[in-house]
């Protein structure tokens, strides 16, 4: 094993599952683990206390007027239940083919290891690098980041001493096309029940009578798309801006054909909106999704019974511009419109992000007051990138919801730039999570030009 | 308490959960129980083996050439929980408010102890009663009777001595006015998996390019009925034949209006199809009910996920004509035809029963051959209940499906009257059941006379 491998089978032996209770001991180890590695690159680090668990702030202070770079990463993983579909045991890595498996692999911890190895490599050959560095390990991100923000709002003046943040938890097409995401979905959540009759009923006694709510549940839910894929809610495009024409271009070089990705997700047919490709209507259009249904007998066998009640859960991924309280609106509207009599519904609504979005450089729709040191780091970090990949990193816009960016944007004014190390084959947040070697292997050099460049050591 | 309320407690007290492992004890406790008391009445009672509870074959006889009547009864009751909903312990009996409660009160242990009430009354004042009796004890009554057809196609011509079949399993609208119920309808069964891709998918990662099988599921069930509350399945009542003019009127002297209806199922509008009233559609139209759905999350919060698949339970009760498997595959084409591109289809059959039907005599669609000990039975029941009562019984079709009925007929040639004597308001399978005081006090006096003119004591 390589050194970073061993780094990384170190940090996976930590389960640190941070929605269970029952894995103190792992949340334990692989904090003090993160923090002995920061310790040893010559950091500061602060254990800050939260509600729930703790997060580490490290600080490597070099002068004021030195670039100010903040890293994030997170220590805690999902849960690796269930078990039985691991062909290896979730907390004890194990490589095979190319890749390391192991829970938390791909998601945080692999794109951590990147970091601390480039970093050392970095610091190792330049002690005096002049770079300010923040970097903070959060250990509540898979479970919604409950303390993030209070921390920021608290931490807030001395974060904001930093110029741009730059964070490793997004995705990549492969393992040879990096993707700096340029922008994020914001999401809006409403829970939705119908409910008929006071009880249960036995259909036989009743059937025939009284509507069903699960009909009813499936006449609503059926009622919120077209059967062209477009989401059937009054005023839910209005805000929607088309992507740039250089976005749409962008995406043609991923590399990935309909047919490759049909097949990887194992369907015969997409169901896009009207006017976007699926690779686009991941990226550039708002969706309306159902997460979750559930209602009367589920097990195994007949049960001849009316339900009482149906419920189902809906997400909307939102695009920028589309204000999810304004949307949420729209959505439980066009269910109160739509339900039908006989059933009554109940709604339960809870929008958690705004979309964020930060476009590269030099591009047409850059905002005219980026700031400087935000134009560098893109810079340093596509020409970084491009030495050490052959290709320079694409600038696309990703589906899915990272609300920390939006917050550290609206608490301390810092833009994100993010830079995705794992790719779709590495299964997060499923069995047999892994993280290409590859990926190690070159992701390594190339952070490390990263920060050479951005600390302007190069540039 | 009266005996017969002493007689049920202690009935209630054996916690015969056929469904349940762990109720041994309760199981062989109430068989024990119901034994014991027909051997106290004078029957040879035989406990026949079955693969999983026995049932009790009980015997009175006479001289062959007296008339001979076959009762059914079942001693096991349906699972209790959710135990926290009862307000008294389910098994444990207890009065209030002129009802008796208890898991199994109504279902079937109460209907029971009025049988063997009205028989101690009967063989107690008149020990010579010229009447053979076999009584059938089941114990698998609440799971389906998987044992039942295996039983009577072994003791067919034992029980083929017997010349009609009363019971006590359904039914009457209220402790005031009993019903005899003249049809049950079928059942079938149709499982429904929509299957997207392979695995369950990030929302943001992918969402927006693959059809949801939620969304599928909810086209596909939301398509099985119109507007107007009809099936939309093609030739779905091809072979319904509406209920003569009489089964109309007599159901207008159920006495039940559509408001209390309402009020009593908790509902602010009814759904049947076109041309029944509610009423009417529970007794003589077919339908399609969706009896549970599942999906994607289901527990407390958000999570993004498209699932890889969702499930449906589809249930059709079906009217006298109308072939069980005919139907379902009816069902199941429709599902076929209409199922969208993106995802794959798995149907379930399972096609239980046929209705059953067995007309009064005098009435205009009474069958020629119907038996004259059928019809002697049917003469002796109305004019019992009349005279005990005040009131004739109605002859209504009833909504729910006893399969052994229909069995009954089949394998040993035997036509059941069915004479209700539990109301909609005694709970059947779900917390709080209970049995009205007033119908143990009354019907034990109108089966004592039932038994009585079926004997030809008094007719």
């Amino acid at each position: 094993m390589t050194a970073p491998e061993q780094l990384l089978s170190e940090f996976i032996r930590h389960a640190s599952v941070s929605t269970d209770p029952g894995a103190q001991v792992g949340m334990e180890g692989a904090r003090a683990w993160v923090a002995g590695q920061l310790r040893d690159l010559g950091f500061a680090v602060e254990e800050i206390a939260t509600p729930l668990h703790p997060l580490l702030l490290a600080e490597r202070r070099t002068r004021p007027e030195h670039p100010h770079l903040l890293l994030y990463g997170h220590y805690d993983v999902q849960p690796a239940d269930p078990y039985e579909l691991w062909t290896t045991p979730p907390f004890e890595a194990a490589v095979r083919h190319g890749r390391i498996y192991g829970r938390g692999a791909a998601d945080n911890k692999g794109p951590m290891v990147v970091h601390l190895s480039a970093l050392r490599e970095v610091l190792h050959t330049n002690p005096d690098l002049p770079l300010n560095l923040t970097y903070l390990v959060e250990g509540e991100e898979e479970i919604g980041s409950p303390s993030f923000r209070g921390f920021l709002e608290q931490y807030r003046e001395r974060l904001a001493e930093a110029e741009v943040v730059l964070l490793s938890d997004t995705a990549s097409p492969s393992t040879e096309q990096l993707v700096i995401t340029t922008a994020l979905r914001g999401l809006l959540y409403v829970g939705v029940k119908v409910t008929g009759p006071r009880t249960d009923l036995h259909s036989g006694m009743h059937g025939g009578a009284v509507r069903n709510p699960i009909q009813a549940l499936a006449t609503l839910l059926a009622s919120l798309h077209t059967e062209n894929g477009a989401v059937n809610v009054p005023g839910f495009y209005d805000e929607v801006t088309p992507p740039a024409d250089w976005e749409r271009e962008e995406l043609t070089h991923v590399g990935r054909s309909a047919e490759d990705y049909a097949r990887f997700l194992g369907v015969d047919a997409f169901f896009p909106p009207p006017g976007y490709s699926p690779e686009e209507a991941i990226r550039f259009a708002p969706t309306l999704e159902f997460n979750g249904i559930g209602g009367g007998f589920q097990g195994e066998g007949v049960k001849t019974v009316i339900p009482s009640e149906a419920r189902a859960k809906i997400t909307c991924r939102l695009v920028a511009d589309q204000d999810p309280f304004v949307l949420e609106e729209r959505v439980c509207q066009a269910l109160r419109d739509r339900c039908p009599p006989g059933v009554t519904l109940e709604l339960e609504t809870g929008s958690r992000a705004y979309p964020y979005s930060v476009i590269p450089p030099d591009r047409p729709n850059t905002p005219a007051d980026q700031p400087e040191a935000v134009a560098r780091a893109f810079h340093a970090v596509e020409n970084a990138v491009t030495d050490t990949f052959g290709r320079r990193p694409l600038y696309l816009r990703e589906g899915g919801s990272v609300p920390l960016v939006a917050d550290l944007q609206k608490i301390a004014g810092l833009d994100t730039i993010l830079l995705g190390l794992f790719t779709p084959e590495d299964n997060l947040h499923a069995p047999d999570e892994s993280f290409s070697l590859r990926t190690l292997e070159r992701g390594i050099p190339a952070f490390a030009e990263i920060f050479r460049r951005i600390a302007g050591s190069t540039d």
